[in-house]
């Protein structure tokens, strides 16, 4: 047995002395290996519960981090694997480049251009021995034993039921980001689709075609006709601007062309409760909105209250017949967060200090939308989120920022590029293994600055808004930004 | 109403008056449009069973072709358009490129890159008025009255009911294609994944990765590590072992690289009753063995009698546990192609003439697999299958070449070329409506010349059989061959 496997599998299967699957040596080219025991199927006295076990002070220490978004693939990009072996739990096993994903849906990039392996982003999770990427997610967290407990994502298609597993940890980085908002409202699960993972860009893009080519069968009502083929997307933030936009784009070209015969019969319609991109500035907003409409994008005033298959309601009881349905009204915190026994900053985020830390509890660190600075340090609860906006649903209950993409990321990329150099810093100065930190200078604290928004809005076209926020003071101490090098002029010429 | 939909809605569609959605042309950006009558979604009145009228005498002929694989998209691209409307009913909007099919399921090619869209294929379908691709199935053939009847395929995603639609046709095309053999094998469709169509390669890849990451995570017994990652392909035909090869080289290099902790756990047995290549030349065939054997692929000679979610079953009762499992033992004829009432050649095929038509059915030909020569005609049954061999299940009920989709799509292609021009012919003599080609020359009959078979076997090499077999006798009469202007040297000399 290897010595990468060494360290991860427990006594119990260690002594397993059964051969590996072998290269076939023999000189016959058919044989039949399989009335060889290891073929047998019997059930096997393997621990249906493993895990990896904490690590002793002459072993590399281990860092865990749970999720694989902006803030998490970047604290990874960045840990020192000389000093950490790095284990990143997540259900997904790429880093989505979120706001080219709308550009996905409708064939303009590939896929494949928006999506990351982990293993490319730090490939000692590939190669070093006690460094990983396991496809689980994290159920709870046993912070008095620096352990975390996790379950696999088996998608629906394995024979297998899931399997629990616990890792022990030395530093706990949660960065498991937040969930579609629905408010509540029925049907949003079941008949709307998202936008913030490939696999929502690929049904996207799956449903408009499949609409496309069933308003073409012949014989189909004018009616049917023009609700197949109505785009609807609630929420006009970032992302619902610029789906609508590349939507439109999509049908000024390759609709016009492909699907001549149903060509006048495709429309987008974005729905927002209050303003189109809020954080944007005024007439950058009534720029988006010009052009949108121009290119045939209708913009409606309306608040969702309920979603059935083929329609929504909206709260004055228009009912909106359509053929495709994208809802990006914004996150809310996962059920994951919500469980979580911890100080919660408003809204409710799990609440961390200045250096990122989840005060009170040892080792353990939050970043990216998951994460929210507590009232006791002075700074902005959100610090990413400019403006508040109500959401399209009208329901007052958003502390978080309503869809601005563009913003969180920037929070979530510098919080954690921040924290994969604290984290260095203290591993290098022998604070890396679970409870053995105190002593260590922590360096300055993290300060946002931020640096402006953009947003595309279709025909190459995009918003460009570079005011700093009144609600960001002037940076200082530890500094961090997009262009880590650029002058502070440079900065705002981009 | 635009002159595109006119010819294809009945009187009772087209009264409809009301408006398109109009692109929004109001002065105030957010219009409450959905107060407007159109939004209603009131039953509509419309007809749920319409279809396509027949053609009248100043109109162009219609042709219409059922499927959209090698033989009838070869077809539709050689149609001439301006003499023919083409209609195309398929539940698959594109072609797929099948010899490369094994290599997207390991990321050597992207899966858009072995798909063309019946679209770019063909302009024609998307630009002119009478032309049309439906995503449908035909379900039945009324060839006295010159009438397919169509099932809309919704994939399961609509809020719809599949909707049946009736077509006129002036002359009919079948080219719907075989099924995979399964020969009666319980669980053969539950449990494996063939390799005949774009999302067969994407379910294959998915779960290869899948299982490379379940079985990496911590306390996964032996046993189960070495079935998550054992990739078993029953069928040592040309697909079967192009798939092993693909497989043995993603396995030395990407997982070895990429998947470090448990590359020596994953392993591919290739399963084959008789021998691999069958219908290749012997020293091919040896050659072909012991490079695959080398490359880490077991081959076994082995009859499938039952197959479970997590193992199979061979006929000597001995049990293969597998994580993936790729079945590719060949074609048989489809349900549709069984439930016609024609005179079916040997195996089930649609009966066919020298010149590709169904005698006794006028105005309709059938090519590709779902057609066969009938034993009249004197010619060989099977055109394109040089030899015959037993499938890896051992069963004697195919009189259908195995797996070999090499010389399959030979035949194929050059059918749909030879039907496209032999259709030309006769409606540039005027005989392209119904019942109306009697006196039209009908020129050489179709003569099959095969050029020869190629599979690679991975690592970038590749067999080329260039065997002329003796069941098919030096062409006469009409010829066709891949490269149509090349020498008898030249092609002999690829």
């Amino acid at each position: 047995m290897s010595s990468i496997l060494r360290n991860i599998l427990k006594p119990s299967i260690l002594k397993s002395t059964k051969p590996h699957f072998p290269i076939s040596s023999s000189s016959t080219l058919y044989t039949s290996l399989f009335s060889s025991s290891y073929y047998s199927t019997s059930t096997t006295n393997g621990k249906m519960y493993g895990g990896l076990e904490p690590t002793k002070p002459n072993e590399k220490p281990r860092l865990v981090v749970l999720g694989s978004g902006w803030a998490g693939c970047r604290l990874i990009k960045e840990i020192d694997t000389k000093i950490y072996d790095i284990v990143c739990v997540s259900p997904r096993n790429h880093m989505v480049f979120t706001p080219l994903l709308a550009s996905t849906c409708v064939g303009t990039l590939e896929f494949r251009s928006v999506a990351e392996p982990i293993g490319r982003i730090q490939p000692a999770i590939s190669s070093e021995p006690g460094s990983y990427y396991f496809l689980a997610n994290c159920s709870s967290v046993d912070a008095k034993d620096h352990v975390v407990h996790c379950e696999t994502v088996t998608d629906g298609a394995q024979a297998l039921e899931p399997r629990k597993f616990k890792i022990a940890y030395d530093k706990l980085v949660v960065a498991s980001g937040a969930e579609a908002s629905t408010f509540g409202i029925q049907g949003v699960h079941e008949h709307a689709i998202f936008l913030r993972e490939v696999h929502h860009a690929q049904e996207i893009r799956r449903k408009l075609l499949l609409n496309l080519m069933l308003s073409d069968i012949p014989g189909v009502p004018e009616e049917e006709k023009k609700r197949l083929l109505h785009c609807v997307v609630v929420g006009g933030g970032p992302t619902g601007v610029e789906f609508s936009g590349e939507l439109s784009d999509f049908i000024m070209k390759d609709v016009r062309q492909r699907y001549a015969h149903v060509k006048d019969y495709i429309h987008v319609t974005l729905i927002e409760a209050n303003e189109i991109l809020s954080s944007f500035d005024d007439r950058l907003r009534h720029y988006a909105a010009k052009q949108l409409t121009k290119s045939g994008v209708r913009l409606v005033r309306g608040i969702v209250k309920d979603v059935q298959a083929d329609k929504i309601i909206l709260s004055d009881d228009t009912e909106v017949p359509y053929g495709l349905l994208v809802w990006s009204t914004g996150v809310g915190p996962s059920p994951f967060v919500k469980k979580l026994e911890v100080e919660k900053s408003a809204g409710g985020r799990i609440g961390i200090d200045e250096w990122l830390r989840v005060p009170s509890v040892q080792d353990t660190y939050a970043i990216g939308d998951c994460a929210g600075f507590l009232e006791s340090t002075g700074k902005p609860v959100l610090p990413a989120l400019a403006q508040l906006s109500p959401s399209a649903s009208g329901h007052d209950v958003l502390p978080y920022k309503v869809c601005d993409g563009n913003l969180l990321q920037q929070v979530a990329e510098r919080q954690g590029k921040y924290l994969a150099k604290f984290l260095n810093r203290i591993g290098k100065a022998g604070g890396g293994h679970a409870n053995n930190a105190e002593n260590v200078d922590m360096g300055d604290p993290f300060v946002y600055r931020h640096l402006g928004s953009m947003a595309t809005i279709g025909r190459y076209k995009a918003l460009v808004d570079l005011r700093q926020s009144k609600d960001h003071p002037p940076a200082r101490g530890f500094q961090e930004s997009a262009g880590n090098t650029a002058s502070q002029d440079q900065r705002y010429t981009y």
